[in-house]
């Protein structure tokens, strides 16, 4: 029952056991992680993957001295159980409760704060580099998938490494998955080098690989001489990582203790950038996420002995909605293409991937590259849909200004995720899309507020033969079919009748806007209800009509305000001349932490009834 | 005379040229290019380094059916020059002339538009995938530069790539240089690989070799074979790009026709993917440019004989500045280190870099991983200073998001050529900063309007202990010291009392407001200038006593208006209740084409003469 687990209050428990009982604590680890997680949800099968490793890390270094940076963050619930929070584990990514990520408030052990990839060799690099600037002695370690070392800056980041002699010790944790399998010339190569094991020689590959260190000296050519030698079944000559400056150690098996806890505590000692190559097992432990890791990486409740999992939406995603678009669209159009960034299943495209493998692009974590290969066909006459999470989608900023915009392409974005996301919390929230994207020249933003309108949408993005966004929440809304927009044409629409006041609302949120309206109604009063079918660039004269038809004009978008879709439409009046009152609903803060949706908004201030209170304060009083 | 050269219309008569008279073309082109930029200006050094490689791509591939993309574009003048744009030279990067960088309306050859680092691979493989799903058959080429490739992007290009049999061709134009010395882990690799073709075996690698070629069939082992064994001298085993699925070949002289011409030739007929590494060096044939190219990158007018370039920037330029005030403040604070992405002269930090070489960091063309490397410093201690070019900085995006923000961390960002830059066009205006900086939680945005204020704005950055980004523009700006602000604190500042009307400025502008406040007065009618020394976030207090103190407010600023100071003014003056009466001046499009800066403010309708005529419709006009 846990027995050595309940000992674990930080890691200073964990290394007074025996290297024998750690074998025992690895088991109950996953038996806490199944069933604990069977009840909230949570990244299973990343963090099954890492128990061992974990373990290994904490029972060889020091933490918090020691700084432990995990890429992404996801897979980091045994370093959280072995650092005091197993009671976290009740609240895990409920609001209010343990975040799923590493966060530097929740733990003094969670150094750096990650969320989106590839981040925490270029964060441990700083680090490594501070440390040596104020003359302190601990070690920095950055765990990274193999998944997140086909993101650019993580190469940018070895490249880096591999110039100087910063000691820091990279953890490649290679599962051969990121979210999906994992795909291009980088995992056919680390293929490669996890099967070249077994024919490898041992001797002269020692001899020749000394000769690509990067570091000199008598000492360290003894250490590594030494370390690899130990490792010399596992040793790669001249691999990549060694090109680029990196002493390279492995493949080891991330499962086995002896292997582990020997090339860490190796490692330790050596100088200048090393890279460990663990091959770990996604879902280990737990046989249907081993079979399926794909469908156990983040799941919501589920029956450990069947592995059924609760359904995340009721009805029809949003994602889903663009998937079957998209398939359409394909049977229709020889020229679309539809293009993902390590999540075809996420996004809805696991069927387009499967019916148009040709028409089919997923380009692994690199977001950068993905729009501008999208910019490449675009420019070829061909029509390319990427579609990215909208927090994800940050990473391509430059791509989408630089290579489509100022370019005036017709690229798509399918933005999924756009607006809140919830559980994932601050790093994953898709707050700012519509605030960056509406400064772009050539940019169009369109907002379908019920699955249903998705492929009307995307349809009239085709049409436009421009640069066009979609933006679209997680999850499904539902309104009565009368509201349903076919976008025909994307001008303002009233959607209920009012005077002296109107609120102006896009996407998801329109319901919202119907709700604030109806509740206001109740108490004998009148709020007219617009929606936007495009958020950006705003329908000027439908716009200048409403500002001319009422004394108050309320704004409502699931984004942030500064920059936002309200900061447009008070902008346009502006320049136009009018002086209209009003508000901006919308999120404040940039930071949204995590917890589920209902209460988020709540928080926010964005239900019905704390929006139309709102509306009736400023109603009533003066103008200033 | 250049006399072949003028026979020069397109490539059609480069092809009907003997190939022996090519070596006179590239003399002429060298001849003609000295002479032309040295009455224009532009970029020398790069494009004398080509010459060879420009004209042998002409002459063995057909543009514009074979596509070439240049990347980051300032090295295609011998590429203009081969397809008929000889006479543009005359007005190459002047107001209304011809662009210095690749322009799809400027001609059929110009198949994409760069401008920053790194795109070109991605653009490629999209426009060769493009070629394969229509069934067509032509060549791909992209030219990529030893600099670029240290960009994340590229790597990410090429890990795509090497997944595939999509054939294209990458062409490594290694001359050692970005605008600097590069510098990284990659850079060693390629000086090996430079210097490995004297003592590589020649007929073991290339059986070797052929072993690691992705692309399969009897035929293409032959093809290859065959090339490879050409240049079997030249011949690299097991390369880093091979690792990646990517056929190398190379290293071959650039300079040498009788190689170029051979191994084009062969890469044509070549399946998949293929690298060539072509050596070329920066400058050649101008014997001044050779010996100093980072001088030569970019020229303004300079003296043949002597080399002696026509100074840019009368007085002291924002960037020197800022090199000396980091002088000033690394003397007197041991945590203060300084970050730069290729651009050590460019920023002003040539100085501090060799007066402190330990806290100086020029971490290559990677955008993205200086901002995360600062995140790390400063997670521990160190207060990191980044110098980027602001169009360069949109690349790290989401680091200064992620990675700084929403964790709060003290990393400054000396945003350097914010606003116009003039002459480099669209791609490089620093136009988005303020938009795209002023949605960021914590970040707080200093704009000093003269040198003299830049040591300020640091002391203030550094006290504040947050995310701060310092933004000001190319070039220098003067103002009486009277109007010169201490920094001491940040509040808005009444530089110029009036009444009914006040303009609200930031940053050099700010001189802008003051030039149409007296124009104004001449006329006898008062326009109060207010500076904001810090744009974001605004000085609510300051901000609500003069919306309450004038019936007129007007913002101005450097960037653009979507997302910009202007728009955060007046939403926060609506979301306080305010209907103020006013006007948002700054740069309407995102896209501000070359020339010189006062040419493009007439064009933008910035000039002290059109801004007042504009105040004063306004004020005519009655509210709506």
């Amino acid at each position: 029952m846990l027995k050595l687990l309940k000992q674990i209050k930080g890691p200073e428990n964990l290394k007074a056991l025996k290297e024998e009982e750690l074998i025992e604590l690895a088991k109950e680890v996953r038996q806490f992680l199944v069933q604990s997680l069977a009840q909230t949800g949570g990244h299973l099968a990343s963090n099954l993957g890492v128990v061992e490793l974990t373990i290994a890390l904490h029972y060889v270094f020091n933490s918090p001295q020691d700084k432990m940076i995990w890429d992404v963050g996801h897979q980091a619930y045994v370093h959280k159980l072995l650092t005091g929070r197993r009671k976290g584990f009740q609240s895990l990514r409920q609001f209010g409760g343990m975040s799923g990520f590493p966060k530097t408030k929740e733990s003094a052990h969670d150094v750096f704060e990650t969320g989106h990839s590839s981040t925490s060799i270029s964060a441990a690099l700083g680090m490594a580099v501070a440390r040596d600037l104020k003359g302190e002695d601990h070690q920095v370690i950055a765990i990274i998938g193999d998944g997140a070392l086909t993101g650019g800056m993580a190469f940018e980041a070895l490249n880096n490494a591999g110039r100087g002699h910063t000691h820091l010790i990279v953890i490649l944790n290679d599962n051969e998955m990121s979210i999906s399998k994992n795909v291009g010339g980088m995992v056919k190569y680390l293929t490669k080098l996890r099967s070249s094991r077994d024919y490898l020689r041992a001797k002269e590959g020692v001899e020749d690989a000394l000769n690509q260190v990067p570091v000199i000296g008598e000492h360290m050519v003894h250490t590594i001489k030494r370390t690899k030698g130990k490792f010399k079944s596992f040793l790669i000559e001249n691999t990549l990582f060694e090109q680029l400056g990196v002493t390279y150690l492995g493949p080891i098996d991330g499962h086995s203790y002896e292997e582990l806890l020997d090339i860490l505590e190796n490692a330790k000692g050596m100088k200048g950038p090393v890279l460990i190559h663990v091959k770990t097992k996604k879902g280990k432990g737990y046989r249907l996420a081993e079979e399926n890791p794909s469908a156990f990486h983040g799941v919501s409740s589920f029956n450990i002995a069947t592995g059924e999992i609760s359904k995340k939406c009721e009805g029809k995603s949003f994602s889903s909605a663009f998937g079957e678009a998209m398939l359409q669209m394909a049977s229709e159009r020889e020229d679309v293409v539809a293009i993902s960034a390590a999540m075809p299943e996420g996004t809805g495209l696991l069927e387009f991937s499967k019916a148009y493998p040709r028409r089919f692009f997923d380009v692994g974590i690199a977001e950068q590259h993905s729009i501008t290969f999208a910019a490449g066909l675009a420019a070829q006459g061909i029509r390319p849909v990427a579609a990215i999470y909208s927090s994800f989608l940050q990473r391509a900023y430059d791509q989408i200004l630089h290579d489509v915009c100022l370019q005036n392409l017709p690229v798509i974005l399918g933005i999924d995720r756009a607006g809140l996301v919830g559980e994932d919390g601050a790093t994953h929230q898709g707050l700012y899309d519509i605030a960056y994207l509406s400064s772009m020249p050539n940019m169009h933003i369109l907002a379908p507020k019920v699955p249903e309108e998705v492929e009307g949408a995307i349809r009239y993005a085709l049409h436009l033969n421009a640069p066009v966004a979609i933006r679209y929440p997680r999850g499904t809304a539902t309104l009565e079919v009368a509201y349903h927009h076919d976008y025909k044409d994307v001008s303002l629409k009233t959607l209920k009748a009012g005077h002296t006041r109107a609120i102006l609302a896009c996407g998801k949120f329109v319901g919202l806007a119907l709700e604030v309206s109806q509740l206001l109604e109740e108490q004998g009063e009148s709020l007219a209800v617009i929606e936007a079918p495009c958020c950006y660039p705003l329908d000027k004269e439908g716009l200048l009509k409403i500002a001319q038809g009422y004394d108050y004009l309320f704004t409502l978008e699931d984004g942030i305000l500064l920059g936002g879709f309200g900061e447009k439409v008070f902008s346009l009046l502006i320049q136009e001349g009018y002086t209209i009152k009003g508000h901006q609903f919308g999120y404040e803060s940039g930071i949204v932490e995590h917890g589920d949706i209902a209460h988020l908004l709540e928080k926010e201030g964005l239900t019905p009834q704390k929006i139309s209170v709102q509306i009736q304060r400023l109603c009533g009083k003066e103008s200033k």
